[in-house]
């Protein structure tokens, strides 16, 4: 059985769908529609299981609507958990659900661990955890997960595969507004940010696909266009998963500015708009609203594009 | 009611103890007793649920076993998060073991991600997530929480408390082998970490208990000791979680290099070293075993105190 390299599929997919978005799965309760509330309210009370089953339905009605429509689907895995082993399983189903449907699935984790550690989260969203009679067992069937490069390549290295079956996100430089106070102090040659991109860089030496791209991409906040470019020009063979378009403030023109001179290299990711359009729409066709924003975010980023 | 200050509580618990010590709560498969798997295996098969339950089972003969003897407990959130709903299942009824036994509780999850996100994981580990008719949930109940500081402060404010009841550790100095790669970049001043530092004792001021440390801690790794002391005299009311004494190489004396000269301040974890004790002893004496550890690693860090 031969895999196909993780930044290939994701290309191949984006190109299939004539779409550079990654669609959000970050369910709260208070972005669910409230007859979908009311369902698993009258059916579990107000528990912990209420939560994940609401979200389950939630995203297995976005799932379908957006499959073929984006490039990839991006759980938080935060919303999750805070609904503990509920949440989690509720994860495990989201997940399997993206995977049926045929789509690349970057899991937002942001785990970063020392190597032994790095490891058993490498087996968390991939698969390989010891049973008690030391086998393997399964994960969660994660394509990609975003990691945190503050400790380094030993935090990283545990997550690749000799096979370049999955690949790992790498924190360079995020949306958020504090996010200068580490990556923006200056060292020699530039800022931290840079030295990470560098980092990220050197990490995906030898590990490029047919598609030119390789499986340790960056993660790089549509907030900061200018940075993203000059990103680019230290990292010219990494996909960019790029947050921070929509609700946080960015521009289609800013999000997809870490773009490769012919449009490639960007997976810009949305939440929040395409999972609350049903607001606009009614309780019943959240699937459908989410699909008809996706499809104008689309647009907007196609538009946007060199 | 009048909760106490977080960092005086866990001051309290180390002197009442006449430990600096954490016990890390570590579990994998291959460290716990083969006579244990085999009940597990039994009574659950080859599953994701026995391994869970042979956790617990671990878990709940080591933590009476170190209760007051020890400056705290940490779960390592990896570990349990490889084996799914199940696991996380596990971690909280490790979690609510230690509470019962009276044990302060660090969770060792090293989260960051963006203000609203980080709220998400504010509310796992430390309760307040929303139920569907927008009521508050319960977390893990966790006392503190290791979180990354390279997104900044938006991913460390969400963590704390008005009333002080939590707190965080921030990485500042982490353990491993490449933690140079970015926390050792120069920058004005100093390097990353210094800087980190200098970040963690701002976040402090104002949030300092009865005994002179704030609920904002730092991780700093065992294995550079000359750091430790550095980044002491730049967090002097900072309470550092030390890793890597034991199986990642560092002595007592490395461990404890960032010590005040009163000899408080730090929390040195251990968890390899005392979790598998038992392949000295006894397949059915892990707790004993676990406890005798702990005793010695108390000696040799006393021994080494100033």
């Amino acid at each position: 059985l031969i895999e196909m390299h993780v930044a290939d599929r994701v290309m191949i997919a984006a190109d299939a769908a004539n779409s550079i978005a990654c669609v959000g799965l970050d369910p709260r309760p208070s972005l669910l529609p409230p007859s979908l509330r009311a369902v698993h309210l009258d059916r579990l009370g107000d528990t912990a299981d209420a939560v994940a089953s609401a979200f389950v339905e939630f995203n297995l009605g976005i799932i379908p609507a957006v499959a073929g429509h984006c490039a990839a689907v991006k759980p938080q895995t935060a919303c999750y958990e805070a609904y503990g082993s509920a949440g989690w399983e509720a994860l495990r189903q989201t997940i399997a659900a993206a995977r049926s449907s045929g789509v690349a699935v970057i899991v937002d984790a942001k785990r970063g661990d020392i190597g032994s550690t790095a490891e058993h989260y490498a087996q968390t969203f991939f698969g390989g955890a010891m049973s008690l009679s030391g086998d393997p067992m399964r994960g969660l069937g994660a394509d990609w997960l975003t990691v945190n490069s503050y400790l380094g390549s030993d935090a990283v290295y545990p997550f690749l595969a000799d096979d370049r079956s999955r690949g790992v996100f790498v924190l360079v430089k995020t949306s958020n507004p504090s996010s200068d106070e580490i990556q923006g102090l200056r060292v020699d040659g530039g800022n931290v940010a840079e030295a990470a991109a560098q980092l990220v860089h050197k990490w995906g030496i030898g590990r490029t696909g047919a598609q030119g791209m390789t499986d340790v991409g960056a993660v790089i906040g549509a907030t900061f266009p200018d940075d993203a470019r000059k990103l680019r020009s230290l990292m010219p063979n990494t996909l960019f998963l790029v947050p921070g378009y929509g609700a946080q403030g960015a521009d289609a023109t800013s999000a997809v500015a870490g773009a490769r001179p012919d449009g490639t290299g960007v997976i810009v990711s949305a939440s929040r708009s395409i999972a609350s359009a049903w607001q606009g729409a009614g309780d019943d066709d959240w699937a459908a609203a989410a699909r008809a924003e996706l499809d104008s975010m689309n647009t907007e980023l196609f538009a946007a594009l060199p």
